[in-house]
């Protein structure tokens, strides 16, 4: 009998969401006699039965195109056990949907919100598989997500350009890579960059150090510096205050970001001419990189083999830089943070990079 | 006798600047017996008498390279004959070197403030050449200035990443582009991006008008949009402000730009999401496109075989698709601006752009 | 009474071709009221009576889209009146469909071929509007055709890349790129990314020659050298040839192409380790440049005028870097190539290239 | 007292060799009192005791540019104890420069034949560490070298922009790669650009397969179709020839390389349309992908801690993804190339690619 496979990819859309798609569909026709139905705008269409049966063509010709041809949409965990919103019984209409669907399993293919629905999911006895994919790069229990190097791409690209220019007017240049938890890419992109420093949300600054690694620069004759900063990055401060006390804090300051304010700063206190470059949703868009294609479409075709196996309740995860199945309910609720030995921060410090704590 | 020629860049650094130096130099060797001098640091480096008498081998290897050799500073016209603020005679000291020096004449590589300058070292009896770079296009006089078609190139790359991802998140979307006072650069790479609506200086705009065509796209099913705004994009308004009044407006309003007010006036007035993109300094960095790379190859050689005719005073121009001498008198003070009636304007209106007028 | 508009794309494929349907398509439906015709295939399609009616959403997300939505196929003039071969009266048949789909006008976008059969369908009475696309940017009455500077884009980034290596070996670099007739994609190519020889179809070279330039930058110490070809580039013997004995004379040589035998010469004759690539197909792939979108919707957009005018018979081209209408029957039949007085050229030499002529 | 640490780079060149030397240098400034010697072209350098004192600020600016400051030579492993063809004892040499310039350590970044020389070297008693640099990825006991990612982005550009171009064309395009032994570039980059079939040196492939899988394409209506070939990939007959018979046939084959030969099979016997595209020594120049700075820098760093640790005798290697020194004489005479039951082999038959075998 024909094994019926749901897929779908929620939250914020990345480079690398199509090749994952495809990855699992060609695989699965591979290694099965099944059919594949596609949820429509994540786990919202298993809320609304929102769906197509696909065919095999249909994921001919996707494998370099971003976005997502099943749609996306944020679906916060918070909400999903939370009835008397919407009078909607969320999580019992996808229970309910996927077994009128007959479905023999569901490919969720996301981030760390994605993941804790499809742990839910999981604990109301479906059978769920989870595929890793964010620019952020923190999923726990996988060295790798897909999205991530594409984004670095685009990030370096853009240190690169700044760089050229920095040089020939003596100017401290800020950019403002994202990041509101996690701070890989600026950290992976500001070490390929060559920035002078960089700041994260994992290593609190304070300005004095980053006053300091600017000036010692000028002392040696260098009156350019590169701050690589992720949108998320907090000073001690900031980072002693309570939760409700900084977002308060937050929406007082008369900057739109953290940049522009460090950016006054200096220019304030070192006399430094600055400027501000947000590349902003530039990280997330356009075609996957070749890295990222490939990890997508490993993790894709690893899952078809979890599904011809019927070994539900995991995700695909990399480990020892080798695929593997990592239960949802291990990782789902954590966090995959910089920490400060991590050997990248070790690496960006030895070669002569600030991180300003 | 040897011809010795004087080469200095000025102005904002853009791509294509070593390409023009290189130009000049090649095919100056190639037509002439001559020696290079090369100005350190624009028109400072002739005022302060800091130079490098070149060889050959200097200009190898640097056709792809951003950035200058030579170096620049921004000199403002209006300082030139201001004596009383350092105590220095700017233009004597200009004079007195080029005569120092043995110069026969002298190449300027710069903008509008540049060729101002130069049209000012021509007045006080200098044998000038000037070449037109610059990112805005601006440069009254030509068709084409060398460093536009890199920094669209650029603009127009960061415009595709954001459609992707505007696509599957119906928002709107707003990307910030360089140009005070022209809107070449933002109109250009609008129109290659498929934006849909393009906010230039020439074109004062109303918030109702891009509210309008932001429901009419809603209206067709379209839930996202992208806006690409110039940075010195003023609303109507604004426009009919008197320059001293405008200028306190602006210190004063709580947004770092115009692009931040907009986003938030559009998400609070028609309740779409918004998310704002700010190129910044991306735009003038990395290696000149080979457009560019031709055209100030071009430029550069043409000025050669001014200086070999003898012919100076000129800014080397195209016109009509083809080089040419424009005199510095009849170019220097003025502005190429965008006009409504712009063959470029039309186009995008025809294809459905909006330019909220 | 609605205008009926016909569109056909036809001969080899180039970025451009779906942002000239879209600026053709837009501006019409902005200017008149009309219905668009897609015709399938190029003349192949209208021979066969193979179109779609389009709807303007068709024409929605192409702008920046490699190949063409109309499809695209060779229908060389030659075989245009000879009805024996399939027994079909193709004229005829273009002539009847064209009636019975009672178009107003017929649109055609393509390169010399497809001028030619537009012309010829001029001849019988149809109004026809052409649109000027070819990477080798030979269309005669236009200084510009879309598709040139994508592919110079892609050829120049090649170029880049084969400089960093050979520096650092010593090698003799041959790129081979496209043009069997014109130079110009070489030309423009060779000088943005800085050859140091430049081989053409229309400047027949002598091996002699390309050895003394090679010999000449040995003794500068500069043990590297790149070498552009045009895979139609012949030597003096081989420009000398009747047709008939040059392909017969190629035919028996035991190189793939031109590229390996001049560097199996350089190699045999000056001792020089050689290397050749061929970016081939790449110099038609991918999305088109920024320029090239303009052009390419600037040129649409223009068509739709002349359509509102109801002038027809002509070409859309570019003239002292303006829009203009070409009559179809004065460039119809004949090409323009690179002579060795163009500026280009001249360029190119003075600054250090060389043609080996 | 002062560490003495030489560096030298050898065999081909490819992207990220001045990061790495930039990782060494910086952070053994950080970790050690150290003077670092600068060895000229490879181990040539060595041989003549070409060599530069370096100071710290050699090591500014180059993270992003291709080739190698310190220059680089092929000095094959098989020459280096045959004296009597140049009648210089050049392993002697090595060891007494060693001795004179007083090196506490030698780093030598390379690819299989670099790290052969480094054991050998090592076997002479001499301090020496390894850095793993190639395109090929086939260096045996590090799961990751740096030069590969670029590589693939590069080739993988490349197979893109041809796929456009053959889908409006019903053609069967050939890339050819590089790689001699190993297939890893090929196969990498023909899974990230969705090739339909992948010949490489590793699995030996027959016509006919090649055949059924372009017929197999044919019937379902894909009259277009990708093959990526490694330069150095063989048929079954070929790979059961000895190596000297095999290197008889291939010089009078009537075919430059495999490709040629390939595409006139398949035209000749299925009547495909085929090209050919080489993209040559492109695949190993311009500036390193953010990936393969990151890693050179990361290997670079890891090297300074060894000679800290005076930790000698080994390269530096990624194992289970993580840092680690791995010995000289485990890894010096073998080579990691493609199985059949490799992870990334099967994922590509899983979406439905062909290895011809």
């Amino acid at each position: 009998m024909k094994k019926r496979i749901g897929i779908l990819t929620s939250g914020g859309d990345c480079p690398g969401l199509n090749a994952a798609i495809r990855g699992v569909a060609r695989a699965s026709y591979d290694l099965l006699d099944c059919e594949i139905i596609g949820i429509k705008g994540g786990y919202k269409g298993l809320i609304d039965a929102d769906y197509k049966v696909m065919a095999s063509h249909d994921f001919s010709g996707i494998l370099t195109r971003g976005g997502t041809i099943l749609g996306t949409h944020r679906t916060p965990f918070k909400q999903m056990r939370k009835i008397e919103e919407d009078g909607i019984d969320k999580v019992a209409n996808m229970v309910k949907h996927y077994n009128q669907l007959k479905l023999d399993c569901l490919v969720t293919i996301g981030g760390n919100g994605t993941h804790k629905n499809a742990n839910l999911l999981r604990e109301e006895g479906l059978n769920v598989i989870g595929l890793p994919k964010t620019i952020d790069n923190d999923i726990y229990g996988t060295e790798m997500t897909f999205g991530f190097h594409s984004a670095v791409d685009i990030a370096t690209e853009v240190i690169d350009r700044i760089h050229t220019t920095a040089d020939s007017h003596d100017r401290v240049m800020l950019i403002e890579l994202m990041g509101h938890k996690a701070g890989w890419l600026t950290l992976f992109s500001g070490i390929a960059g060559g920035a002078d420093v960089v700041l994260i949300p994992e290593i609190p600054y304070s300005e004095e150090k980053v006053y300091e690694a600017l000036e010692e620069r000028r002392k040696k004759g260098k009156d350019f510096s590169i701050i690589a900063v992720a949108e998320g990055a907090v000073n001690k401060e900031e980072a002693a205050m309570s939760k409700k006390d900084f977002k308060r804090y937050r929406e007082e300051m008369p900057f739109q970001t953290v940049s522009y304010r460090l950016a006054n700063q200096i220019s304030t206190n070192l006399g430094f001419e600055t400027r501000v470059t947000i590349p902003g949703h530039q990280q997330r868009g356009g075609s996957p990189s070749a890295y990222d294609r490939v990890l997508a479409t490993k993790l894709g075709a690893y899952a078809a083999r979890l599904i011809a196996e019927e070994n539900y309740g995991n995700t695909v995860s990399i480990v020892n830089n080798k695929l593997r199945a990592t239960p949802l309910e291990d990782m789902a609720a954590k966090l995959k943070l910089v920490t400060r030995d991590d050997d990248l921060v070790k690496t960006g410090e030895a070669v002569g990079l600030t991180y300003g704590d």
